[in-house]
């Protein structure tokens, strides 16, 4: 099932989000995506609504360097000599499809990188790797949006990764967790230019270092997650830089894409 | 005015806390700290109600290296080579004065870091540094503990400072912003071990890089701060290893003292 957060004309609500292409519907539900849906009856067209973040995290947990030919391309180093590590995006950062990210000035050599997103379901601590989809409620897409100059010149990433409107979120939240395969799930974007669009990143999730479960024990031996939390699972390679005019689309097959422009802020 | 969060035999409220030493009260306030308070009526000598975390903050974002000696004695560089930079702690790191600081097994070498806090009063954004008193509803004073084992070996620091009680806070937030002098104020931290306390940390605020007003205009250049959010803004010299069965007081004049058992997760 997929669960969307939107702005309607009469306000914003959660929804479940129904069919495919210009039948699209949004079916409004009370409450929030994290129980078995009860319909308020009241449904628009996708087309009559706007699409928001799919959830209201309080953090974004991140996953770095968890594919090795990222970890190539962005810190000329091997794998085995950078392992993954973590870092936190705050959730003043997140924007929904569509929204525009906004670069300042100062945040030069901005690019994306396409990934695959958790959403939390449950609070939870010390969570094992085979446990782990007893605690997430679905997947997602995220753009892990990050100024290379401002990650290597701080050293921590928190604001080359943390600037307002840096975390792309979307466009809606599935569900059903046997229905993606996250050990092999094709992470695509496609970054449009003067009219022209490019495959920037074409990669699958049989890249990761870490697996689902081994990211969800990796957190949680130390940090408590909400429902709602977000967890970025790292970006594979062919993150390119990003500038004001563009539009870049996020693409997992069997949650969506995620597209947004790009501004100068 | 200081204002706390308590326990009481009734609940949780918001308070304002009067008085010194045995006559200290605490008089529950309608709301929140973040507006003029008006009082309920209802009051309880500190010594039967239990402090909180004085805000409970969306998020805490840290300035990392800004004390010279500090970056010496951990980084062993100089300050020119390792400026400040920024970081978050999630706020499930979070815990109130008394609460344990409880150690998990993985987490090696746990350090003490006092500090002086900020506890933001509006939202905000693009603020610069000579208007910095108009968006900070109070100070209180947080211990940024750390690990420094995980710290080195993540490269991220997302995780050693981000374990769940690795930020104490407290014990009330002073909102009478001119009453302390942000620009010469003593930090001090005792560490208690066997029955005998020694002042491991004994510096000022004098000796912070970027002060308070840079420390702002910096975050908010990047990030929307909300009400409540937690700005750390750097620990002095004398951080030292924390064991199981230790108590760590961090003391601010003016503020107060925040002190922590530590104990094996």
């Amino acid at each position: 099932m997929r669960f969307g957060r939107i702005a309607t004309p009469d306000g914003l609500c959660f929804a479940v989000v129904e069919g495919d292409g210009d039948a699209t519907v949004c079916r409004e539900i009370e409450g929030t995506p994290f129980t078995e849906p009860s319909f308020t009856g009241r449904q628009w067209p996708l087309k009559e609504v706007r699409l928001l973040a799919p959830s209201l995290p309080s953090k974004v947990v991140a996953i770095g360097r968890n594919y090795a030919d990222h970890v190539a391309e962005v810190f000329k180093k091997s794998a085995e000599s950078l392992p993954p590590t973590l870092f936190i995006k705050p959730n003043t950062a997140v924007i929904g499809p569509g929204a525009p990210i906004r670069i300042p000035e100062f945040a030069t050599n901005v690019e994306f990188e396409g990934e695959l997103a958790l959403v939390v379901g449950k609070p939870c601590k010390n969570i094992s790797a085979d446990d782990w989809k007893s605690v997430i409620r679905g997947f997602t897409i995220v753009n892990d949006v990050s100024s290379r100059d401002l990650q290597f010149a701080d050293g921590q990433w928190a604001r080359a990764k943390g600037i307002d409107t840096f975390c792309p979120l979307g466009p809606w939240m599935e569900t059903d967790l046997d229905s993606i395969d996250t050990t092999n799930l094709p992470i695509k974007a496609h970054l449009t230019r003067d009219g022209s669009t490019e495959t920037k990143q074409d990669s699958n999730s049989n890249q990761m270092i870490m697996n689902i479960g081994e990211i969800i024990e990796f957190i949680t031996a130390s940090i408590t997650l909400l429902p709602g939390d977000v967890i970025c699972t790292g970006s594979p390679a062919g993150t390119a830089p990003m500038e004001p005019g563009d539009f870049i689309e996020i693409e997992i097959p069997g949650i969506g894409r995620l597209g947004n422009p790009v501004e100068r802020a």
